[in-house]
């Protein structure tokens, strides 16, 4: 479904910074990425209803998802939510805002997840972890009635890894080993491994998820073809947590973008 | 290939424990377990050659195998072997008897691996992990030419999960939750999953993996059929590391028993 704009885009823009709309400025805005991403959480927030158990995603775009929720808990807008962080980053947010919070061990059934995605597919199939959150998340969203996902439309992709890194969680014993055998999978594809660390250098410190491993950041040249056998292949490997493909699990992407909010539903 | 006894397993056992062989003592020996174990251990490193890159197993069959490499290094009769150990413990083992070792990030082509299993099926598919070790060994095992598994008479089965647990290493994070969709994947074998701590009690210390992760041991009551489907099933969910069942690994099984060695090949 396309949403029509620019007087929506307008709005929720108005909306989201003043509260208040206003008719008299015609001009067209030229939207920031973070103003889109926030367009996109806010629109997602709309299908939380008081009581549910929430995914709380993590990143910059979740972030907006996350401060709305608490606003609209302080508004006593919202009642009786539980979140669930998907990381550390997200639970240290979210706890100083106030939001109730527990984890899958007490709720291993989650009502809807909010969250971003760094590529959105023509399947609504996801890449995340460039952020470096994955594993948890995958958790979390996979337990979900639904998943939705909020993305600028600079992350519709043709295919997975057209845009930047696939990240695999691995490890850190013989993370070397590990990286070579997953760029060997995909030769096919024109892979190139390589691990993360902290800055942009090859020297710079490693970089560690929040369950203490390593990322090896995979950069296809070429379409890697089907994904299921994709993951299989690499989730095969000793030495490999989880990969950053979420495949079959967003039930809705809400993109927004300079022509206005489309919401894709699987 | 079945080996005709008593006569060899006397002489195994004497020169296992004296060196010399004693024609004349005819009276039937009964073999311990570990004797049993130890008669595999020898008879798999026969197949060790100088020069080779060695996966050292780890658990208490293997243990005899790591020894006899060091004995007969000692001895000058093996030269120039480079040993991969599988474990914490045995790299402190091979360290303390002076073998040269390495690890997968130097030397990531493993000529052959000597390791124990908790269970044979009649596949030569393998449960490995029930003391602890799986992941490191599995990372290893995967990467040798040859890998030869030792085993007294008493780890073949007809199925996997016949005779006690099929362990599978987790991420801490929200380990009940893993464990409760571990334990429904196999709801049609009778699944009980089980965390493993230090000790038999329900509040015993919860058991820490090399890798820092927790296993959750898995009892089946039934057979639960295709192993690949299995597998691939348990490793598709987040929060799964690694699982104990490894597949078409083992080249070679040697089995010791009471009525003789037998050699399995692949």
């Amino acid at each position: 479904m396309a949403i029509p704009c620019p007087p929506l885009i307008r709005s929720e823009k108005l909306s989201i910074e003043s509260g208040a709309r206003s008719p008299s400025s015609p001009s067209p805005l030229i939207l920031t990425q973070d103003e889109l991403k926030k367009i996109a959480a806010y629109k997602a927030v709309e299908f939380v209803q008081s009581g549910m158990v929430l995914g709380l995603g993590t990143g910059s775009t979740a972030k907006h998802a996350v401060d709305r929720i608490a606003d609209l808990l302080h508004q006593g807008k919202l009642k009786n939510i539980i979140g669930i962080p998907t990381s550390k980053k997200t639970h240290q947010q979210a706890e100083s805002l106030g939001i109730p919070l527990s984890d899958l061990d007490s709720h291993p059934v989650v009502d809807l997840a909010i969250d971003g995605a760094d590529e959105v597919d023509s399947n609504l199939n996801l890449v995340k972890g460039r952020g470096g959150s994955l594993l948890r998340e995958k958790m979390i969203e996979s337990a979900c009635k639904k998943f939705i996902v909020i993305v600028d439309e600079s992350k519709l992709v043709a295919h997975v890894g057209a845009s930047g890194a696939m990240p695999v969680e691995v490890v850190p014993f013989c993370w070397k080993f590990t990286q070579d055998r997953l760029q060997s999978l995909f030769d096919y594809a024109g892979c190139v491994a390589k691990l993360r660390t902290n800055n942009a250098g090859e020297d710079g410190e490693i970089f560690v998820t929040d369950n203490r491993n390593y990322i090896v950041d995979l950069f296809f040249k070429k379409d890697i073809g089907d994904l299921k056998v994709a993951s299989d292949a690499i989730l095969r490997l000793a030495g490999v947590v989880e990969h950053g493909m979420f495949l079959d699990m967003a039930t809705t992407v809400i993109v927004a973008g300079e022509i206005g909010i489309t919401i894709k539903n699987k």
